[in-house]
């Protein structure tokens, strides 16, 4: 079939924010908020908005991040559609006063 | 209903693996054979399986690890059944040679 390939060899698209002020439920809140906004995006297959798990503490488990956004793409060129899309500058514009550091992983299925 | 809540509250496990040897394809592919393994765990409702996409290349992108580990659990149940499972342990057993360093992160659906 022509056109994109469904469900294979999605692209996943990982971010981690900490925030400005970590012990504040309230900025975490409103920027899990502010990522929600973001599901209005065509491109994006899948939205995962995350906070902490209380899963076992162990070293290799990273806790120091307060909001988690992931995303699956069908290919770059929905990654690339999302990076440039209206709604994602809006929410830079509106969110990233809250937000210290953010760590981006993106992933290609193996 | 009672049971487990299906699609809702979703728990995402991801694992970042970097390489003994970073510049060995044949390690990262060996690695990311025995991530597949994983697949047979019961508890894992989703396993992606992924490698550096080639994304645009930005300071907030990470792109120093090899192999990530995408997975989806119902519950903290299910990530504990993962976690003590035999076919977990034999891949620690078998692969664990291969990386220097993990990262995990933990999210609970916000």
């Amino acid at each position: 079939m022509p056109g994109e390939p469904a469900e294979k060899k999605q692209l996943v698209h990982h971010v981690f924010f900490w925030l400005k002020n970590p012990d504040s439920v309230a900025d975490r809140d409103k920027l899990v908020e502010g990522v929600k906004t973001l599901a209005k995006i065509e491109s994006i297959r899948k939205l995962h908005v995350g906070v902490l798990a209380s899963t076992e503490k162990r070293d290799v488990v990273d806790t120091s991040w307060a909001v988690s956004e992931l995303m699956f793409f069908d290919n770059l060129e929905g990654q690339a559609v999302y990076q440039s899309h209206p709604i994602h500058l809006e929410f830079i514009k509106n969110y990233s006063h809250l937000w210290s550091k953010v760590v981006v992983y993106d992933a290609a299925e193996a």
